[in-house]
């Protein structure tokens, strides 16, 4: 199992670096701007130029990479979509920091282990050699799995573990909204049926507007809203914007 | 793979008999009562007086049996817990009819194949010795996929290939109202990203109190809802309870 051996070199010292993003929308603001001051900030820390998009939880791989690039390189970064050249991992193995946008997460995942990136993204991003930044089935990829992505299952991935730089689950989009004349699962329903499972582990449900900040060994909440986060056997927990979650690591 | 060798055996001149629900629960009904008269006449025709229920989408297999014996009962017909038999297989071959209750798709595609039902549910319903019900997760388990479940994917299944009693794809709780203010994607966009895929069948998206009347080769829409069905390069199309569908299989 390609991942599985992966996952144990993430090491408790790992020089990671990432910046997750729940969603890249979030109502009432243009496509990231919720997360321009973030952004800027992480990748100018990081002195990072040039960014390599990742289109792949999309099919529309021009079109979605020239949407990312026509906000990001206003802000002074560049972005190219990794489609673009002609050998996927030579580009990751020479890039400073990627971007892997949100679209579907089974798609995503399927095409990361596909090209063979799963590993080399971890590894690089463990040794502090790849900047990483995720955004919806981007940042469920950066997790231990996906197993609490809420997408729909549209092709059947070689595993449901992913990238792992962080040691738990995400539910992006998160909302605890509840619409009582609908009977489908509320979504605390369906992160608690993945409590229940033996191998399950924590989740944090982040709202839309919420970014998490992965820094080495310090977490911290960032964006505009706050998180959730569901612990077998214990009451939820909110977490507001500026909470060190660093435990969790 | 189990499945794709199984589905072979689902003929053209199969002798099926199954009710497909939707949901089990329909806002303004107690558990299953909209769909009381159908579940009756149904079991009625085939001459059902027991039926097998597999609670292996949820955990607490007694409780949800219970649940479902304390309404189905009443009405005349014996039900018994498949956990509750020595033997799952041997249960499955000795039954006249089973209903699969709804949970976790991927927990109960898994356990399925666990325990090696699929292949001898796929067989016994082909020849009309078994007759099928299930509802949501239980019904897509009976199509040819769970490409299109809304759960979540909290365990990992050894393929999305499942029973086949029908040969596409079912959306269960389909609902195409739009929360105005979440940016996650709406069941609509999550169909469509299916629809995109080169093995993607059509999808019938069943709202709540929508139920799929399967005999043989005729499929007819019941209950007290209707479906939306979706096909490559088409726009959806609607359907009223009674419409004929007989020329998806």
């Amino acid at each position: 199992m390609l991942a599985k051996s992966g996952l144990s070199t993430i090491r408790m010292q790992s020089k990671r670096q990432a910046l997750l993003l729940s969603s890249s929308n979030c109502h009432g603001y243009g496509l990231l701007e919720f997360a321009k001051q973030e952004i800027c900030n992480f990748l100018s820390i990081n002195n990072v130029r040039e960014l390599i998009f990742i289109p792949y939880a999309q099919n529309d791989f021009n079109g979605y990479t020239k949407k990312i690039a026509d906000v990001i390189d206003p802000w002074g970064f560049s972005v190219k979509g990794l489609h673009t050249f002609p050998d996927p991992a030579n580009a990751i193995n020479s890039a400073k920091a990627i971007f892997i946008g949100g679209g579907n997460t089974f798609l995503l995942l399927h095409r990361l282990y596909e090209k063979n990136l799963v590993n080399i993204i971890r590894d690089k991003v463990d040794d502090g050699s790849l900047i990483y930044m995720g955004s919806s089935a981007g940042t469920n990829v950066a997790t231990i799995s996906i197993h609490t992505t809420n997408d729909m299952p549209i092709i059947y991935p070689p595993t449901f573990e992913a990238i792992g730089i962080v040691p738990f689950n995400i539910n992006p989009h998160y909302i605890d909204k509840v619409d009582e004349t609908h009977k489908g699962e509320t979504r605390d329903q369906r992160i608690g049926e993945y409590m229940e499972m033996s191998h399950a582990k924590p989740v944090l449900g982040m709202h839309e507007g919420c970014i998490l900040h992965v820094n080495a060994n310090q977490l911290t909440l960032k964006g505009i809203s706050g998180a959730v986060l569901f612990q077998k056997s214990e009451m939820k927990t909110k977490y507001d914007v500026g909470a060190d979650l660093s435990f969790l690591l």
